[in-house]
């Protein structure tokens, strides 16, 4: 059934060569362009980190003959393959069948993992359709991979290669690759690692940061330089291959150092995510707490800074007033600035600032106000922004013109005010 | 060079039968990782719509072998191939030799094309380096596609396949695309288009709806019916292919009018791909209007509701109280609840709606409170959910023992709120 040459290669990389890996994406909605493939990215980067070398990923359709002639191939030509979707317990599900028919391995019913799926339907105080237990059906020798939601994944170690199986949705796929996938694919992994660290620069453009950078920029060969935009926020990655984690993190060290000091302020400091990220930084542990009055962002600066962890420590909330009546019943901004400059104004931010710091007893408020579009508002054109910030009595304002659609002008709204915010706490410690 | 075989099929094509394309992105950043492979899905999703089947995507990396490999197996197994990326001036675009090498077709300059690659740079002012006449390289036969930024597609008609070769810049791709590749695309359609339709179920699994209309989903054909599920959200995606737009829709609606007696009101009314759209619907033009308590989601609910179109018309705001004090001082929830059956309660959440309603003057008032983790929250484990509606002097509370990450959690409770304000709502039209 197996050639003894994938054998040696496998041996070989056993000995410390690369690991050579795919992933097989399946689902027709997929192919239909209905949802973006978001866990071949995912895999991708863990897997890079670790230093497996990916060839190829391939999506194919919820069509059994296909499915199987993908596996096949990513198993002739790789060492492991990493399959997401089709284990779920409706009949358009068919990895199970699929990887048993290329392994020639009948399914099984694994019983443990039978129990395990009524379980969790007994949690919830639901009963089990019975074709749920379809899910406990794999191919022989699989082993399980514990079920996060509600679809179990496995593994197969053949000769041919190694299978995982995971399910589709992007947490419990996400879940099963870390504490499955990664763990198991490190033991054989590749003789180098790829590491990579973003500097994450607010307030300037592309090319501005860019034209600060410039030299550096040029002159990158091992770590690679790459930047990203989108939503008021450029992102400057810094890639390294060496054969440690820590080797590689030397080789961007002296590069991101530089970086960083050119941009000063500007760039996050620390290897954080998101503003909110850095922002959440700077005050967890401290003694100070944050606020929000948002009114076009509509909730998004409190539910950003409600994803950072440890945000209960020091994030009290936000008051969303998106009507204008709002602004004054909730916020109690004053009618003089609502019917003269406007709801959307340097004075209505300012006021809202002020209202996050008083209404939730917060040492930091931060405010967003603008258009969003997709039609003016007050006789100002869409994308007009204002955000502030208030710390220590005293307050602060940025009018920012924007471009975009909705979506990016009320994240680039909801990035400036946390920005602001951070700027003011930094410039105070 | 070509088999017979693959003619007769092209010439099937020409007569009706339905085209079959793939999609092959090159690029070692995508394997990486390092961005999303959105150019396969924007594509797939275009195709669809003008009844263009795809029946793989692929990505590979910069590198040559490997590249005409899957290059020559697309050609193999589909009429087009539409490929990606690759198209630069830099040594490592290689996509123009690569499909040279596949077609046996070799590398002639197109001095028009070099002309236009000169003007781009003398209009920007800057010197052109010499290596981006190499973009003007095409393979002997080639019709070039105009350049959208800086780098000019190609499209081959080749006996064995139809080859378009694009730029990995999404907007560039986005251009091509629309203007050659789907035109050109279309004059050897399948003949047929392809439609989907989904029903939104809201307070059922996926397996429990699969029950409920088991024997519709078996007896598919056209349309097909898949299930997609996550953050409390069950998609019924009904896809029909037929020779027009209303004809594929005339074969959906029975089908999908089956499945919406047999949910009832767990099926979102009409076409919306969100709750919050949905009531949207519901409130837009009305006279209610609508307000929002949130705690576990930190503005999640306001922010769903500001997507919605015209959402300045119903929507007034939300008071997003994260930390317990602040349920108390900003939303005057009774210490009588916070300290007796506590902020993650059926009380506390049912006293949530009503401050909404109070508080904004609104008619309608949605809420959530619970414990979205990572630790358990007074003694109430990860996942204990409450959310609440208060319309019309009723108030109503649902519990719900939710799973998975907090951004599951939190998605899943803000889904929840809204579809308990959206059934309070039905109920009293």
């Amino acid at each position: 059934m197996v050639g003894s040459g994938i054998r040696a290669r496998l041996r070989a990389h056993r000995r410390g060569d690369d690991l050579r890996a795919e992933i097989v994406g399946i689902g027709t909605e997929l192919l239909l362009g209905q949802i973006p493939n978001t866990n071949a990215q995912e895999i991708s980067e863990a897997l890079a980190a670790i230093g497996v070398d990916i060839h190829f990923h391939t999506v194919v359709g919820d069509n059994p003959e296909r499915i199987v002639a993908t596996i096949s191939t990513a198993l002739d030509r790789s060492d492991a393959v990493i399959i997401t979707g089709g284990l779920g317990p409706t009949p358009d599900d068919i990895t199970r069948e699929a990887v048993a028919e290329v392994l020639g391995r009948p399914l099984r019913r694994d019983e443990a993992l039978a129990d395990s799926i009524r379980s969790v339907f007994a949690k919830l105080n639901r009963t089990m359709p019975e074709d749920n237990l379809r899910q406990a059906d794999l191919p022989e020798g699989a082993e399980p991979i514990p079920i996060e939601g509600t679809a179990p994944g496995f593994f197969i170690d053949d000769p041919r290669g190694m299978v995982f199986a995971l399910p589709g949705v992007p947490w419990e796929m996400r879940a099963m690759l870390d504490k499955t996938v990664l763990p198991k694919l490190r033991e054989h992994g590749g003789g180098h690692t790829l590491v990579s660290r973003e500097v994450i620069v607010m307030g300037l453009g592309e090319s501005r940061t860019h034209e600060k950078i410039r030299d550096i920029v040029d002159r990158q060969s091992n770590p690679t330089i790459a930047y990203r935009a989108g939503g008021g926020v450029v992102r400057v990655r810094l890639t390294a291959k060496a054969p440690s984690e820590a080797a590689a993190l030397g080789l961007i060290r002296p590069v991101e150092d530089a970086i960083r000091e050119r941009l000063g302020v500007d760039a996050l400091s620390g290897n954080f995510p998101s503003v909110a990220e850095a922002l959440g930084d700077l005050l967890r542990g401290s003694d100070i707490t944050v606020a929000a009055a948002e009114s076009l962002t509509g909730g998004l600066i409190g539910s950003e800074l409600t994803k950072v962890g440890g945000s209960g420590d020091f994030f009290k909330g936000s008051l969303v007033c998106y009507a204008t009546e709002a602004k004054a019943e909730v916020a109690d901004i004053d009618d003089a600035i609502l019917s003269g400059p406007g709801a959307v104004s340097e004075e209505a931010a300012a006021a809202l600032a002020q209202a996050a710091v008083d209404r939730f007893h917060a040492d930091l408020g931060v405010a967003a106000t603008g258009v969003a579009g997709p039609t003016e508002q007050e006789g100002k054109p869409v994308g007009t922004l204002y955000v502030a910030a208030h710390f220590e009595g005293a307050t602060e304002v940025r009018f920012i013109q924007a471009y975009g659609d909705r979506d990016n002008i009320r994240a680039l709204a909801t990035n400036a005010a946390l920005d602001l915010g951070r700027r003011m706490v930094l410039r105070a410690l």
